[in-house]
């Protein structure tokens, strides 16, 4: 098996070495897009089955909106159009017939749902209607990166409608702390959030909250994102209830999502030179048992050895006993290895003459014998202690990459020199806003909430400024 | 609310009637494409859960191939094209710009994935691969039915590759009876199955596989196939792999699916006049709690009795509490009788006093006052008499629906009379077949493997013929 790229030598190449060695995904013969084979689809599925639980247990039911959505849809909310029919893919032919109207292959859902939410909404009885889908999307991208950026991709996108501003926004902020404790609690990836600034929001939002993470190159990737959409769809369909009152009043919305990008952003927190590195509540396999078979002996002993550590574990932990005979076990070793599998559990002769197995650990590849009769007992309180470790290191390293600058000079020096979080004095207006972005390619991440007054704008040098952190974005 | 159309009346009307006022699905603004409400979806999504489970436990992963594939694709397997060209979408636009080959959005993935496991199989060491996946497809239709038949549809898709075509025929029908009892053991649907003739086989495989089921108004309908695909997809995408001996062979592949139309085939198969009834295993709640509220009264005490009354069930059974202050306990009756819950409880005060609920079964209408101690241990028995229950009512139904005729004119009677499956002599040539079909719009459904010599055909009076059933199918 050829080794992978060193994460000094070349960052990128590092990732896709990865992404495409542990067969997490590969190139698809169209421009842009991806396969997602089976070791990165149990991740997101891992991931899906996480999110959407936290997603009912906050009184969101599941639905399905159309693909294809007609063109003119696009057109009724402004900012929305503008944003995103550049990106659009166009269906202009149907059944062998030339189409009337040429339809588009949803970007997002926003305009296909809220002509569905006219027919649906009368009176606030009627709401709140609180759906989510997931769903494939294509957004057309010309630089693609496996998982990170792709022309099409799999997300949640939630859609709610609401009968106060007040309950919308509240909404908005409940999905974006359900995100950040995703991140954290299942991803171990420690996030900033906070709004977004008026150039970075999403085309027809009022607000957008976001969660933002550090990778290991100093790049920080946008991970989730809640907007408060105010009643810019409401009016651009005409989606209007009686109130309580009696009187009609146009809904107010929110929509949200995270993508199969979560993927890759798990890869670039927490993986290593050696290969994936997996938290344990996202492994598809949390331990592997791995017995030494020697060729052209008797393996049979080893081989129920094996099958007998794996059995107690039950259902509480993913186990999977690597039985072939036709690769070594160091290929084995290697091959989880690279696959991010949190604990190896290898079982040789010397081992089962000692009624013991040998516990290695895949975040500091720790070795420990332990009697065979106490590794099921054992293994849940260190999987437990790799999910800690691997957020402890996150953290710190987040902590590490979130530094002050004051003036613009130091700014771009920090930036180009370290990358990470820069906190930086911004007056709030677009124009000094834009000009960073176009003269250092970072771009302002979020404003977060507790920020507070700090002296003059690193750019224009008008008063009064608030801090707040630029990164260069994946 | 509305009542529903009677089956007797239009039995079309009613379908849609359940579909649309149950909030299963409505429709939306693109042509042949439909909404599927939360109500549907979660339906839907038990659905997905149970067969998932199956899946894997057979060994299968499942995987993300693209939506959008090159049109030239679809071109290279003969039959295939000329099956499925004349039902594409294509997109001739990305990113603003006219693209240089049009892409059509999948319609099924056998192409897209041959291309793949061209890259990813070269020896007998990299088979089987056991693929699955869960996504939309898009076939062009023009008479356009809730879940039976829209343009955009939701459905899985195995994917599977071979050395063997022993193993990978051994696959298609190790599907075939997980189709067949998902269908039975979940939906309480029984059916027919069996291979489909050559006029009614899938364009690319050499053998298809089908079940097939019976809706109460005697049209047929296909609930699921599963195609041994022998080498053709090999051939056209030149995918060999060296075998055992050293020598480079063509894959053996199979596909099999099944689609969003099985919820309109549960709907059809159990419904009666008051709406939807839902199998228990299937059902997204399984038990709803009502508390008879008085308007201007004190009802403290028995919404307390209604919540003391659901929590014992736990996790084990899906219950819903319908704690609503602004509809009266008549509507709710109605409503979720309409939605095909399968038990209610009803608690008002005089229960309460004599510590007692009413059980009431969707199916029966049954009503049984049951001790409030007692409920939640008489619950899971009477849940699983419902789903047996309804199992062999749709199984006499099938039973009854099999007909035999042995003469064209008394096949052609019965089937414009009664419908179902008829069983008539067949001498197995296309020409008796297309005959047939043309002429009664009965097709045939399924070859039975036990099928055996039985005179002379029907149509051409030539022998030997094989009794095969007939049927009007959706």
């Amino acid at each position: 098996m050829a080794k992978i790229t060193k994460r000094s030598e070349d960052y990128s190449q590092w990732y896709i070495d990865i992404v495409t060695r542990a067969e997490m995904a590969d190139y698809a013969p169209v421009k842009g897009c991806m396969v997602i084979r089976p070791w990165g689809y149990a991740i997101w599925e891992r991931m899906q089955r996480a999110l959407d639980d936290m997603f009912k247990d906050t009184g969101h039911s599941n639905c399905y909106f159309p693909l294809m959505i007609p063109q003119s849809f696009l057109a009724k909310e402004a900012e929305h159009v503008e944003g995103f029919a550049p990106e659009c893919a166009v269906i202009t032919h149907g059944g062998g017939k030339l189409l009337d109207e040429p339809l588009v292959i949803r970007p997002t859902s926003e305009t296909i749902i809220w002509a569905m939410y006219k027919k649906w909404i009368q009176s606030w009885r009627d709401l709140p209607l609180l759906y989510n889908q997931w769903a494939n999307v294509v957004r057309w991208e010309m630089r693609t990166r496996l998982f990170l950026r792709t022309s099409e991709f799999l997300w949640q996108e939630g859609h709610t409608a609401h009968a106060t501003s007040k309950e919308a926004m509240e909404e908005a902020e409940r999905i974006l702390g359900i995100y950040r404790t995703f991140s954290e609690q299942w991803m171990a990836m420690p996030v900033l959030s906070g709004r977004k600034s008026e150039g970075q929001k999403f085309p027809g939002a009022d607000t957008t909250f976001t969660i933002e993470a550090l990778m290991q190159d100093g790049k920080v990737l946008q991970a989730g994102t809640s907007h408060y959409l105010g009643q810019n769809f409401a009016k651009a369909f005409d989606v209007q209830f009686q109130n309580r009152d009696g009187q009609l009043e146009y809904v107010y919305a929110t929509s949200w999502g995270v993508s199969t990008r979560l993927v890759g952003a798990l890869v670039m927190t927490h993986s290593d030179d050696a290969g994936l590195v997996l938290p344990p509540k996202l492994a598809p396999v949390e331990v592997v048992v791995i017995p030494i078979l020697k060729a052209d002996a008797d393996n049979a002993g080893i081989l129920a050895a094996a099958y007998r550590v794996a059995e107690p574990f039950g259902d509480d932990v993913r186990v999977r006993v690597d039985d072939r005979d036709n690769v070594s076990p160091g290929w084995k070793f290697n091959e989880w290895e690279l696959k991010g599998v949190p604990i190896r559990i290898e079982i040789g002769p010397k081992d089962l003459e000692k009624q013991q197995v040998v516990l290695v650990r895949r975040d500091t590849g720790k070795k420990t014998p332990t009697p065979m009769d106490a590794i099921s007992f054992q293994v849940p309180g260190v999987l437990e202690e790799i999910q800690d470790g691997l957020m402890k290191k996150a953290k710190e390293r987040l902590e590490a990459g979130c530094r002050a600058a004051d003036t613009y000079e130091s700014f771009q020096k920090a930036m180009d020199e370290v990358g990470g979080f820069i906190y930086a004095p911004w007056c709030g207006s677009r124009e000094c806003e834009d000009r960073v972005s176009e003269e250092t390619k970072a771009t302002i991440r979020l404003v977060p909430d507790t920020a507070e007054d700090c002296g003059v704008c690193m750019v224009c040098g008008k008063g009064p400024a608030k801090r707040v952190p630029f990164g260069r974005a994946y």
